[in-house]
């Protein structure tokens, strides 16, 4: 059993799989919830996933990050959008020392949360995941889910692999997750961009899945485009991104299960999306560098478009 | 009276509102229509318009090109997405010779018609002109409605101000209509192009209209960046389009009645878009010059994706 304690800051469908692993896995994790906690506190939490379901009849649920007690890792699974409030989600189970594994998509979160626990206590995970929340306290794991775990450092240089990397990768690994251990963040988090930025953006602007973008030729050539231009903004901040990682990006989602990222189930379902953290924030990291990214542009006020909109259109 | 005899080979939202207006202004007029035939051989055609409404209770109407009377001008207002038909629908009116007014918007039908009548039979009228069909033969004008005439040159020079072009000029200006002569057809069809494509294909993207784009700070500064694509297009092409130009069709938008242009009422009943000649062919002729257009080139492959999409999705 890992000697560390986890908390879960925000259990839908990315804190609530890894939680649900973790715990399976035999750690103590403690998961912060929110319109789910009556329901997990009476009927627990369920994950079904292709690779063995998990279910934690009596898990240690809180609907207050107040009540909740001071953990080794916290893995920050609130949706980027919900940034503004992290001092609240973060501080109670932070008191004690401790590490935030930033799980959220896009960039801007690790400088976010240093300014609320400090620089030298951010970590990121990476998570490539197809899952989605399909009832109170209820994850189906679709596809992928392991993770890339990298340390922040607030210059954007590379840290290398550091030992408590190793640590969270060893509890990672002991519940099943796959992980990989990046030495540069900066360069992890625009590899992940080069995925997520087509695919939230085309999917929730499209209200199509990766399957049915992947199908056809034009918006398979749009998405390709998208990580081209992702890979020139990476290479302004002097990271390389190569062409046979975008290749292999394209493979892996033509084969993956058909699926809707976040930002597709947020439109559909009229939340706030994370258009700032995935396509806002790189946009402008690229700009200050020199590179314009005009597609990535041309979603990104597409999608600034739909966002403002009044609900129901 | 005009001694000269035209006909409108398609009678919808643009060809009714034209037609109805040289009828009115005393012009010979031969519509042709598809499934309004019926109703409109018993009640006629109804133009509503601010400038005046029209209503033509036995218009010469045709349910078949081959049965009607060679005419001195045919103005050729069916979709773009028709012209595979051209040789059937305008060989009977030009039988006798006369020249064909190209009125589609977008590039690449005055190319096709010369493939039919000839070269030197060509000549194109640029429609600013906001108007719907709300019903059988009946076409509400919105706002504007003036045309700029051009004559074709098959090698894409500046053929000059015309002696046909003043003739059709006096017809469509005693019908109440304003004309514009432009010496320069690749020129002015550039310059349409400065607002048709942003507008089209971000009103059949976001499903908007002009007014909410035009509110919308980020959807306006989107419009803006794909009009200065087209200019750098045209550029590539050797005609200038400058500053000045953008920002007067800037705010014309701004201050026209909130309006949805055909791309966008099209998508909407399912019915086939003009991406061809609004978006592909520009961004092809300036391909060949030498000159990308990346945000065109997103909107452009996201519409190709929604017009293969099945329908009713």
């Amino acid at each position: 059993m890992s000697p560390r304690r986890y908390a879960i800051i925000g259990t839908g469908a990315l804190g609530g799989f890894y939680g649900c692993r973790l715990a399976a896995g035999g750690v103590e994790v403690h998961f912060l919830l929110h319109r789910d906690y009556e329901h997990v506190r009476r009927h627990g939490l369920l994950l079904e996933s292709r690779d063995g379901d998990v279910r934690l009849p009596r898990p240690n649920a809180y609907a207050r990050a107040v009540d909740m007690p001071p953990c080794d890792v916290a893995l920050l699974a609130v949706k980027a959008t919900a940034n503004d409030r992290l001092a609240e989600l973060l501080g109670p189970v932070m008191a004690g020392g401790g590490d935030v594994l930033v799980c959220q998509n896009g960039l801007g979160a690790e400088e976010i949360v240093a300014g609320v626990v400090g620089p030298e206590r951010v970590m990121a995970a990476l998570c490539f995941l197809c899952s989605h929340k399909v009832g109170p306290g209820h994850i189906r794991h679709l596809d992928y889910g392991y993770v890339t775990l990298a340390d922040y450092d607030p210059a954007g240089r590379a840290r290398g692999v550091t030992e408590r990397m190793r640590a969270v990768a060893a509890d990672f690994e002991r519940a099943g997750v796959g992980v990989e251990l990046a030495g540069d963040l900066v360069e992890a988090r625009w590899k992940k961009l080069v995925w997520n930025v087509p695919f939230n953006a085309l999917t929730a602007l499209l209200e199509a899945d990766t399957g049915e973008l992947m199908a056809d030729p034009r918006a398979a050539a749009l998405a390709e485009a998208v990580m081209r231009e992702i890979a020139a903004g990476a290479a302004a901040l002097g990271k390389t991104i190569d062409e046979a990682f975008i290749q292999r990006m394209l493979d892996q989602t033509r084969k993956m299960i058909p699926y809707r990222p976040s930002m597709a189930l947020d439109r559909r379902a009229g939340r706030a999306m994370e258009i700032e953290a995935i396509l806002g924030n790189p946009l402008r990291a690229a700009a200050a560098a020199g590179c314009a990214m005009p597609r990535v542009e041309a979603l990104y006020r597409q999608l600034g478009f739909l966002a403002a909109r009044p609900a129901g259109r």
